[in-house]
C-alpha cells in the first residue's frame, strides 16, 4: 500500500545538532539570568544609534544562518535598546517589570507550542479558568461572574464594551448591525479615560461622536453633577444613554473615580458600568489601599492589565463579566469545523466552556501559564505589600518634591503616580515646558532614570508612574537629585 | 531632604536566591530540550484525568510557593495535558508546531519584560517593522503596504474589515458610527469562510446579517457566478457592497478562492478586496504551488498567521494593508500622554511610525522577535521547502486513501488538508458518521495521532490538516493503518 518513500528524507525545522542547540539554550538562559540580576548597573534606556537602525533594513534572507550568530545580533542589535520597564528606575510609563518565574513560563509555554482557547480536556484552560477565578475572587467578583484573559487592557476594553453594547443594544445587533438601532446610543467616561476606549468604541460602531467625554473635578475624577446633567441632556434630545465608564487609575495621574457613585448612577440610569482599571484595579488586594476601588466590583464589566502592576510579562490582560450569558451571547458561535462534542471523550468533549466563546480571537497564547507560576510562587499577600509599596513609594516621592524648592508637585498623590515638575522663579510656563520636557530627555538619554512628561491644565510635568517591584527608596532620592542638577544646569545655562 | 527609610528594606519579586533560580532554569531547559528531542516517542495527547483537573479549583494561594514546587506542579498537572500540536502526528487542526530558536525567542522577550509597538528607538519596533517588510515581500506586496503582528488571525479579520468598513462607509464612520450609515452595508464570503470573519463583522457594528454567504462549487471554493448575483441583487435591494472575502485556504479543506478572478468583481464593482490566508497565504513561498494564490497580492488587506504556516510558537498573526494612508486613518490616534515627541531625542522622539497606530492593541507583546530569529536561522528557501513538503505529504496521504479499499476520499487535495473516512459496504451514512467519529476519538485517547472530523455534506470524515514541520511520510502511513485497524474492529465488534 505504502508508495516509495523517496531518497530524500524529510526536511524539519528541528535542529540538526540538538547539543549545540542546547548549549546555546544554556548559554542564552544564563546570560538572561546575569542579565536581570545586575540590571540595577546598566542605563535604563539607550538610544538606538543609526547603524543599528540601519541593521534592521534588508530583505528576508533566503538562506540558513547558525543560531549562534542569531543570537550574537540579538546580543548587539536588540538587547541593549529595550524601552527600560524592567528597569528598576523606570517610571515614564506604567508598565510591570516581569519576573523570572514569568520568564521560565514563557520557555515553557513556547516548548509545547501551548495553544489556550479551544478545546476542553487540555489543562491550560484550566490553568486559564483558574487565573480568571483568583482574578475574581481577588477583585470582589462573584465566582459565577465569567472572564478572559487577553493581550492588553485595549482588549479587555473591547470585549467589556463589545459585551454592553449587544447587552443594552435593545435588538439583536449581532445580526442585524448597528445600522437598525432605534435611537443613537451615548457613553460616558471622563476627559481623563484612557485612549483605548475611544478606539473600542469606533470599532463597535458607536461612533467617537456617541462617547461623551465629562469634565474633571481639581482630583481628576470624573464629574458628577455634570455627568448627570449630560445624561440628562442626552436623554432630552431624543440618545439613548447606555454605558458609564469608570476609570480605577487614570493614565496620567493615577485618579480613581467614584466608582460606588457611578455604579448609582447606572442603577438609577439604567446603564451599563464598565471600570477600566487597567493598572488601578490592582488596588483592591493592597490591604490599606483597598478602599480607594471601592465599588469597582459592582461593574458588570471590568477591564484590567495583569502586564502593568501584577508585573508580568506583556502581554497579559483580563476582563471580566458581571452576568456570565450576557458575556457568551456576546461572542459564542460554534462553526461545525469546531463543534464541542456532546460526549465527555476525546480533543473536542466538552468540560470546561470553550475560552474563545468569550471573545474575539480563537486560538490563544498560553498567557495563563506565567499567572500561575509567579502567583503560585509568591502568593497573593506579598503582591499586596508590593503594590502598596509602590503607592508609598509614590508618597515618599511626593515628599521629596514638596521638600524641595526646585520642585513644584502637580496635585496631590491618589494612588502610584507622581507628576510635578522644576520651577524657577520668574521663567513663564512656558519656558518651564520646555525646560521639563528638556529635563526629561537628559534623564532618557543619560540612562539613570526614565520618567516621560505629561500635559496638566496646559502645562507640562515629569510624570512617574510606579508599578515596579525593583524599585526602592533610594531610587526616586536619586532621581530628584538628578532632576534638580540637571534643571539647575540648563536653567543656568539657558 | 531625604525622609527617613525606616527599617524594612523594599520587598521584590526578584529571587531571593538568584543561584538556586539560576539552576532552576537550566533544569526547566534542559527538561524542554528533551521533550523536544523525544516528542516522537510520546503519545500525540492524553486525557486530563479528573484529579488533574480538580487541582485547578481552588482560590488564590496567600502564602508563597517554593520555585521548585510550583514546577513540579506543572510537570505533573500542565505539561502531559497539552493540545499536542508540536508532536509529529498532530494534524487534528492546522496549529503550527513550534520550534526551538522560537522558544529561546520567548525566553529573551521575557527577560527584558519586552514590548512592541508604542514608542520609538527601541529596536522591538524596527523588529517589527522588519518581519512586517519581509512578509509583504515574500507574499508579493508593495513596500509602500503597512502591517502590524497581531494575536492571530481572527484579529488579523478584525483588522482588515475595519480597515475596510472605515475606507468604504463614504462618510466619517470613526466619528459618527455605523448608525449614521446612509445605506446598509454589505459583504461577501463563501459559506466555508472562517468564523472569526463572522465575529469581526459583528464587532464591527455591520450585523451579521450583512455578510453574505455565498454558496461554493464542487471545489469548495466561492461560485463566482453566485457571487456576482447577489450583488447585483443586494444593489437592485438598495444594499450597498462593499467587501469581498477571499479564502485562501479554508479551514474545513484548505480551498483556494479564484483570488483573480474575485480582485477583478472587486474592480469592477468598486469593492475592498479582503484576503482570509490564515494558513494559506505561505503557499506563496512553496516555489512549485505558488501559483496556486496567484491573486492574493491584489487584496487590499490580507490577513495570516505566523502561528500555523510557519510553524512559530502561539501566538503570531500578521495583516498587510496595501494603502498606507486607509490604515493609519482607521486607527491612529494620539492622546496628549502618549505625545510623539517632535524631535529625534528621547524615548518619545519620532523615528518609526508608532506601531499602536494600527490597530486597536497599544501595547503588545515582543512577537516579532520569535518571527525574526527564527527566520533568520533557517532561511526563507527552507521554508518554502517545508510548506511544499507538507503539501507533498497531503497528496501522499491522499494516495494512500485512495490505495486502501476500506477509505474513501471526501474530495481531491487542494493544499495541506485531506478529508477521508472509513468505509464499510452496506453501511449507511448515519452508521459511518458514528463510526468515523468513533475512529477519531479512538486515535486521540490512544495517543497515536490526532485528527480532528469535519463535516462535507451532511457526512462525517476524518480530518487531517498538514502544518508541521516534524511530520515524515511513515507517520502518514502509520495513520492509514490505524485508521483502517481501528475501523475494521470497531465495524466487526459493532
Ligand atoms: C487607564 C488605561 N487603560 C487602558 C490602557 C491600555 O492598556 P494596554 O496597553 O495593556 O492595552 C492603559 C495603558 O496605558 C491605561 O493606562
Ligand atoms: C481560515 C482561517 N481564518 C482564520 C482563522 C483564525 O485564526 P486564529 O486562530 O489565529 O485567530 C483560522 C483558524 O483556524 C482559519 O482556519
Amino acid at each position: 500500500m505504502n508508495q516509495a518513500t523517496g531518497a530524500r528524507s524529510e526536511e524539519t525545522l528541528d535542529p540538526e545538532d540538538w547539543e549545540a542547540m542546547r548549549v546555546l539554550g544554556h548559554r542564552i538562559l544564563d546570560d538572561a539570568m546575569d542579565y536581570l540580576e545586575t540590571l540595577r548597573d546598566r542605563p535604563v534606556w539607550r538610544h538606538a544609534p543609526p547603524q543599528v537602525k540601519a541593521h534592521f533594513a534588508g530583505p528576508p534572507p533566503p538562506d540558513p544562518g547558525s543560531p549562534e550568530e542569531v543570537y550574537r545580533e540579538y546580543l548587539e542589535c536588540i538587547l541593549p535598546y529595550q524601552f527600560g520597564n524592567s528597569h528598576p528606575r523606570f517610571w515614564g510609563w506604567v508598565a510591570g517589570s516581569g519576573t523570572v518565574m514569568g520568564m521560565f513560563a514563557e520557555l515553557l509555554a513556547a516548548s509545547t507550542d501551548a495553544i489556550s482557547g479551544a478545546f476542553s480536556y487540555i489543562s491550560n484552560n484550566y490553568v486559564e479558568m483558574q487565573v480568571v477565578d483568583w482574578c475574581k475572587t481577588l477583585l470582589g467578583y462573584p465566582s459565577t461572574a465569567t472572564g478572559l484573559l487577553t493581550s492588553g487592557c485595549s482588549a479587555s476594553n473591547l470585549i467589556g464594551l463589545s459585551v454592553a453594547r449587544n447587552a443594552m443594544a435593545g435588538f439583536d445587533v449581532r445580526s442585524r448591525g448597528m445600522m437598525n438601532a432605534p435611537q443613537q446610543m451615548t457613553l460616558y467616561c471622563s476627559v481623563e479615560a484612557h485612549s483605548s476606549l475611544q478606539k473600542a468604541v469606533e470599532l463597535l460602531g458607536f461612533g467617537d461622536d456617541a462617547l461623551r467625554r465629562i469634565p474633571v473635578n481639581e482630583s481628576m475624577q470624573i464629574d458628577l453633577a455634570a455627568l448627570k446633567a449630560a445624561i440628562r441632556s442626552d436623554r432630552a434630545e431624543g440618545f439613548r444613554p447606555v454605558c458609564i465608564v469608570g476609570c480605577a487609575g487614570t493614565t496620567s495621574t493615577a485618579a480613581i473615580d467614584d466608582l460606588n457613585a457611578l455604579a448609582d448612577i447606572c442603577a438609577e440610569e439604567g446603564c451599563w458600568f464598565h471600570v477600566d482599571g487597567a493598572c488601578g484595579a490592582w488596588t483592591a488586594i493592597a490591604p490599606k489601599y483597598s478602599h480607594l476601588v471601592a465599588g469597582m466590583e459592582r461593574a458588570d464589566s471590568l477591564a484590567f492589565d495583569l502586564h502593568k502592576w501584577m508585573y508580568l510579562t506583556y502581554p497579559i490582560g483580563c476582563v471580566l463579566v458581571r452576568d456570565a450569558d450576557e458575556h457568551r451571547r456576546a461572542f459564542s458561535l460554534t462553526p461545525t469545523y469546531l463543534a464541542h462534542g456532546e460526549g465527555e471523550r476525546g480533543l473536542t468533549g466538552i468540560d470546561v466552556p470553550w475560552l474563545s466563546d468569550y471573545g474575539f480571537e480563537l486560538s490563544r497564547g498560553f498567557h495563563a501559564l506565567k499567572a500561575w507560576m509567579t502567583i503560585k510562587e509568591h502568593g497573593t499577600e506579598r503582591y499586596g505589600r508590593l503594590i502598596e509599596q509602590n503607592i508609598e513609594q509614590a508618597h515618599y516621592l511626593a515628599g521629596l518634591v514638596r521638600a524641595a524648592p526646585e520642585l513644584e508637585l502637580a496635585l496631590p498623590v491618589s494612588l502610584n503616580i507622581v507628576n510635578f515638575r522644576y520651577v524657577r522663579p520668574g521663567m513663564s510656563d512656558a519656558g518651564l515646558d520646555v525646560l521639563n520636557k528638556r529635563i526629561e530627555t537628559e534623564l532618557q538619554e543619560q540612562g539613570t532614570v526614565v520618567v516621560s512628561t505629561v500635559s496638566l491644565w496646559g502645562r507640562n510635568y515629569l510624570h512617574a508612574g510606579i508599578a515596579n517591584h525593583r524599585s526602592r527608596r533610594e531610587d526616586f532620592d536619586l532621581l530628584v537629585r538628578e532632576v534638580i542638577r540637571i534643571g539647575n544646569a540648563l536653567a543656568g545655562s539657558g
